[in-house]
């Protein structure tokens, strides 16, 4: 039974969803409560915040009668300078998941707020964490019509409504805002820039692709700078793993073939199919790019510094007489396990839960995804737009609109756009990070920069700093802080040009 | 009985509406039907064009399972240089009525198009004309529920996506796109910039009042304006005029009041209450403020040049022994029945009718009115959101989002904002007119100006030239063709520098 591997894959920035055509439809996600609980573990303490909540609307841009949901978001104001002093507020715009597991992993705010005298503030995004309409997830997810207010430009509308009143309860209405965001979360601050230039002076967009929607950008783009991360490493890694979808296959095809792979990689329940593995493998491959730091760190999982490199080694350093298939377990065990203390895998044990970034992708957020035969280390693929609209429709009976993103929020001709808009945006990318290739990657005008680091990841920059930094990643951070100084400080002269009364010791 | 008279406004562009704490509560609309078909039966023949409709998402914000409706567009290609050339669009952002009365309004767009080559755009504000959500007004209008999506972001929405996919089926996406709105509309077309910067290179927004919200300018503004008006002309009939309100209501008390109230007023019907006939006086001195224009024009009522002077040169000049009431009906009768045609006249004959700005006006169009005892003319009256709130309610049982348009909008500090934001906006505006006063009448940047002219009325500049324009008028255009041709000649400048092959004739 030659079972044609075509996956079209759905990738969210924090967890791999695989939409495959010939098993399951739905949508499996990968490793992320689990790596969230090790690292509020560890994490918590060092960030002090309060809890608080907000009332929104349900859909800003409509009258329904519609119930009201509370917001939650995370407040800091220790280091705050305080509305007379137009204290800066640091504002980080929450994307898909739980808002504590983002502040937590943005270590970078925190680390600045007592420079700037900033109140730092982390909104959570609709339908995530805790912010569920109608009471309770199962509520919120019960249907395409509880699920239809989880838009991007709602999630927008929230920001512009929730920072509005809290600047007025705090009477800073003159205070600056300036947004972060790492991932959706820095699209959201990109756009944020362009869809409310009066909310917030500028945005800090880390690791934002905000072109990698219609066709903007090559659709190989993301899986072949996977399959370059890995090549650069090592050549025969690359090949390795290129050769190894087939030895799956192949494996797959033999009587109890699907229980020896659950065996050859310690699986704890036999495979379904050789797509299940073929995602899991996926998966980690281009989390492994995405989080290719060059220190030990744990985004998604514990990881040493370099783990493409180290991926590659066991790959390659693998006893001459290891199978193909042994080698790729001794490689993918980095990203798995690289604690050593997981005895056997489970693959995704909630096939039919239903996550909100898949809405999303169903919905708005249409990235097209395909690998080259050519380029890439994956099978090859071509993003099929109508059995991804079929997938959509048999999961959530809703139907895309793969051109909204560009019409509400651009991306076509970004250059003329956003240089003739606007002003205040750092797009800082890595290079190493496969989502790089559907961001900002030049500088758009004098004030619309981009940041490119070479050996960068996933927003690393947005990381806490550690001992360990590269010279590079020290100087990226203080090109940030620069700029971000010099956005406030141009507009505290205007206010003080205005407001002549107003001079003070900024 | 001394009933007061204490009236919430709401004024709309091209209707006011009344809203009576003290009789009905349903708002009442004056000539607009019979303006609209005097206005066709003589403009028609001037322009030519074609009309399409256009399949728009109802809710372009969530993905409730809701009907598309068809959007109607007016086109004419007459003159368009085409998308090889870049040849320009024009869009008139339609407002709150039918999109052929103000495409048959708006001259100035007409007959520039030769000169630019351009393309001309009419879009039917959804809800507006035949524009229909549910397949008919009585449907669209029938509650809350099915007019939750009259709301000017959904409007703005419709706007970008038609112009979209315009350009898509024209294969004219780089062609410039250069938006025209007056009233509503020129609010509508400055937002677009703001919402939309890269949908349109820039915007005309004749006689906008984005800043008429909240507490940005002070509620008595537009009345002291109509007031101003009528004294510049003569103090005596500003005089006659603000005592008229409690001759009409003492006339009102009397025995028989009513109907000698309607006698002197020629009313086709007995008036139920002296507030019906302030309200009809209130409705005719503010239009005749907007469109006090300087030549003979009929753009809510057949009128002379200068119609506030005709008023005046009636109320003052009429025969010594009138009473104040004969003087007040001379007067009003230059805006009711310039053409002599009128026999008797007709209060809004459709109490329980539902019109679409009041919807507006009573979600996110809250624009507070007062009017001042000391400079108005009209009854002092202290704008009270908490009764209009209740008239909304029991209007449309809808409440109002008084804060929601500067959160999504801006408005509050629009200089910072919009000189850091943005480029490209020419804010016109003739002092004369009411709505000036909550307009933008500074420039702001470079290339976000004001042209402000002293003695101009409602969106003067958008009307078609005639022999009798005065020179400010003749030169307030130019002034706004070589700012268009600006706009232009930078956008294809920057195309050139991005793609050298495209060099043409420009």
């Amino acid at each position: 039974m030659g079972s044609e591997l075509r996956l079209v894959l759905i990738i969210s920035f924090v967890s791999v969803l695989v939409f495959s055509t010939s098993s399951s439809p739905l949508p499996r996600f990968p490793r992320q409560n689990r790596a969230r609980i090790q690292l509020f573990g560890e994490d918590r303490n060092d960030y002090q915040y309060e809890t608080k909540y907000f009332s929104q609307q349900l859909d800003h841009f409509s009258f329904a009668d519609l119930p009201k949901f509370s917001q939650r978001y995370l407040i800091n104001s220790a280091h705050w300078t305080g509305a007379s002093e137009l204290g800066p507020i640091f504002l980080y715009c929450g994307n898909e998941g739980d808002i504590e597991w983002f502040a937590t992993n943005s270590g970078f705010i925190w680390e600045i707020a007592p420079k700037f005298g900033a109140l730092l503030v982390f909104p959570e995004h609709r339908y995530y964490g805790e912010s569920m309409p109608y009471g309770s997830k199962e509520e919120a997810y019960k249907n395409a019509t509880t699920l239809s207010y989880l838009t991007t430009e709602q999630a927008l509308a929230d920001f512009a409504v929730f920072v509005t009143d809290l600047k007025r309860n705090l009477s800073a209405e003159a205070s600056p805002v300036v947004l972060f965001g790492g991932s959706y979360g820095g699209m959201l601050a990109a756009w944020m820039r362009l869809k409310y230039p009066h909310i917030a002076i500028g945005a800090l967009a880390s690791s934002a692709p905000i072109l990698q929607f219609e066709d903007i950008v090559p659709p190989q783009t993301f899986y072949d700078i996977v399959s370059n991360d890995f090549k650069r490493e090592s050549s025969s890694c690359f090949n390795t793993i290129k050769n190894s979808w087939d030895a799956i296959i192949a494996e797959g095809q033999k009587a109890n073939g699907l229980q020896q792979l659950s065996k050859t990689f310690h699986f704890c329940r036999a495979l379904n199919s050789t797509d299940d593995l073929s995602d899991w493998l996926d998966s980690a491959y281009s989390y492994l790019a995405m989080v290719d730091y060059p220190y030990p760190a744990d985004f998604m999982m514990p990881l040493p510094g370099h783990p493409i490199k180290e991926v590659c080694r066991k790959i390659d350093g693998a006893s001459s007489d290891a199978s193909i298939l042994e080698r790729i377990y001794a490689g993918v065990s980095v990203y798995y396990n690289y604690t050593g203390k997981v005895g056997c895998f489970e693959l995704d044990d909630d096939p039919h839960g239903l996550d909100g970034w898949n809405w999303q992708a169903c919905t708005e957020m249409v990235m097209p995804m395909s690998s080259s035969q050519k380029n890439s280390m994956f099978t090859a693929y071509d993003f099929n737009y109508s059995s991804y609209k079929e997938d959509c429709w048999n999961t959530f009976r809703v139907n895309p609109r793969p051109r909204w993103v560009t019409t509400e929020l651009g991306g076509h001709d970004i250059e003329t756009t956003l240089k003739s808009f606007g002003s205040n945006i750092i797009f800082s990318n890595g290079l190493l990070d496969p989502w790089s290739g559907g961001s900002v990657l030049k500088n758009l005008s004098s004030t619309i920069v981009a940041l490119v680091t070479k050996e960068g990841g996933h927003h690393l920059d947005l990381r806490p700093s550690t001992p360990e930094d590269p010279k590079w990643l020290v100087e990226q951070r203080e090109a940030e802080i620069g700029l971000i100084q010099g956005w406030i400080r141009t507009y505290r002269l205007e206010k003080e040009a205005q407001f002549p009364l107003l001079k003070r010791s900024w």
